[in-house]
């Protein structure tokens, strides 16, 4: 019991919505500590037939893009909309802006000082099974604890944003105006996971290029196909800063919320993400087992280089690497 | 020795080029036979040193766009070029759209009747690791018989896309103009994969809509981020039909070729390619060894239902399958 609450006290601390069992609760499935690990798995597997009770929403764009302005503004609007908001966090990208590291931090520090929020940074980049890995497990948690929205925020430049899109149930990128520099930044494929685009900063003498920005992102998302559930991407502005048109960016969260609860699509949508992880959670243990080992990892670094050079097929080195 | 050829003649065979000894290795790759795979191994080992000369090309579009025209189209120019062209087509479509089996065969043995031109069906479903692992080795084995275009043909709307895109040096993704009813068809994701949007039927009546949808395509992938190369994707149109602008068409894989080849790009693009190719081959060996038996099987199963159903956290119970 190195942590030095029993399972059931996690359990029953998250459940009356103590913050702080909670957060020693994340702590301890982000621990890489296998005792740890055994009472992580209880606590989830208690606290799982009180989670899913939430709308989860991920929110990426690059480093510049006005993110936290943004997701604080969304949090204080939903918080006097009654509701409880937790942010998570996922990529570990203050250590690359150095600049905003205190902006951040000072906005992080107002949003969760409201009792009805609850932000959690980033968790560190060695835990098991990777960051998004605990931050599905951090949103059941934060569920059971009786926030009904989750806001997961990712970069948009790193490894992540694909497994943010599969676990939850709405995916907003954020963008400014003036297409070229911000493009530089931003992975390819994210566009196409979009279920909004926000064009932020349309404040002073911002707003007619944001307009203009938002129509030819309105006409280019046009030309995509429709998600599973009928949905065309929405694309609005917004001005984080000014606190503009946050109406505008929830609405487009609703309004799917809508379409998906009328087309029973919510729960399709959560048990595939749920059937997703299960094989990706299957195959992380293999490979984790496999990899165990020293001498596989040398053997593997041997072998690929092998492949890379042209010396053997890749899948002659996999049979290679196995049998 | 059941496939009635050693290695070496099938290795000396396919290395002067002989098309019936070609096609006998790829149906030896292609079996489920454990013993025909010993022998295929071997050969793709051997004929491994003489791969990789070749442009490789991935072309892609819903049923009805006229993909095997423009293929038959493409592939009579590149050979009029002089070059030597092997077709190979990935996904099991023909079975969908019964009306279409005759006019593809019939075209398909067209340019298989050219001596500098090959074409190879798809492979059955059943194949040990997929349709596009054995098109991959396909592809090593057509270059060592001195194909030096490979045509690679997906249909846009199955599994495939996504290994395809990652198999090839530049990605072609054929629509039509009136972009609402085929984006019914296509698959999320694939627009943003494209290095070239070509929008065929460019033809009579339809030369004007489909000079719009080229324009609406340019504007749209315009706001997408360059490749790692820096290519912005490219958009024209043609007709397949009456053999117009073809010419454009290549045009855009030779700007891309010379930039790669300007940027040291493709082999950087190649060695990448492989590394993911062995990562991959790795896992489902691995996972092949590892669900092999029927008890997992079953437990699998089990376990899924139960994590669907929200009894089970995903993780837990990959941990209690695998331990």
């Amino acid at each position: 019991m190195a942590s030095g609450y029993s399972t059931n006290e996690y359990v029953d601390g998250i459940l009356s919505g103590n913050r702080s069992v909670l957060s020693r609760a994340i702590t301890l499935i982000e621990s890489t500590n296998e005792t740890h690990h055994e009472q992580a798995f209880e606590i989830i597997e208690k606290c799982l037939p009180h989670s899913g009770n939430s709308i989860r929403v991920g929110i990426t764009g690059v480093p510049g893009v006005g993110k936290s302005t943004f997701i604080d503004a969304l949090g204080k609007y939903l918080i006097n909309m009654e509701n409880k908001v937790a942010v998570l966090a996922v990529d570990p990208s203050s250590t690359k802006t150095k600049g905003s590291i205190l902006g951040d931090k000072t906005r992080m520090e107002n949003l969760s000082a409201n009792e009805n929020a609850y932000v959690r940074p980033s968790p560190s980049a060695g835990s098991l099974g990777g960051v998004t890995a605990t931050t599905r497990e951090t949103m059941l948690l934060c569920e059971a604890a009786g926030y009904n929205i989750i806001l997961i925020e990712t970069v948009g430049v790193g490894q992540s944003e694909t497994e943010v899109a599969n676990m939850v149930d709405f995916f907003m990128l954020l963008m400014l105006a003036g297409a070229g520099d911000e493009l530089q930044g931003i992975k390819r494929g994210i566009m196409e996971m979009a279920d909004a685009v926000i064009i932020n900063k349309a404040d002073g003498d911002n707003v007619a290029p944001a307009n203009k920005a938002a129509q030819l992102y309105r006409n280019a998302l046009g030309l995509f196909p429709p998600t599973a559930l009928g949905w065309v991407p929405q694309v609005t502005t917004c001005s984080a800063l000014e606190n503009t048109q946050i109406t505008d960016c929830w609405n487009l969260v609703s309004d799917y919320m809508s379409l998906a609860n009328e087309k029973n699509g919510l729960q399709a949508k959560r048990k595939k993400q749920l059937s997703n992880w299960f094989n990706h959670a299957v195959e992380s243990e293999l490979k984790r087992k496999f990899f165990h080992s020293p001498e596989v990892e040398s053997r593997l670094n041997e072998l690929k280089t092998q492949v890379i050079e042209g010396m053997i097929s890749p899948i002659a080195a996999a049979r290679k690497l196995i049998t």
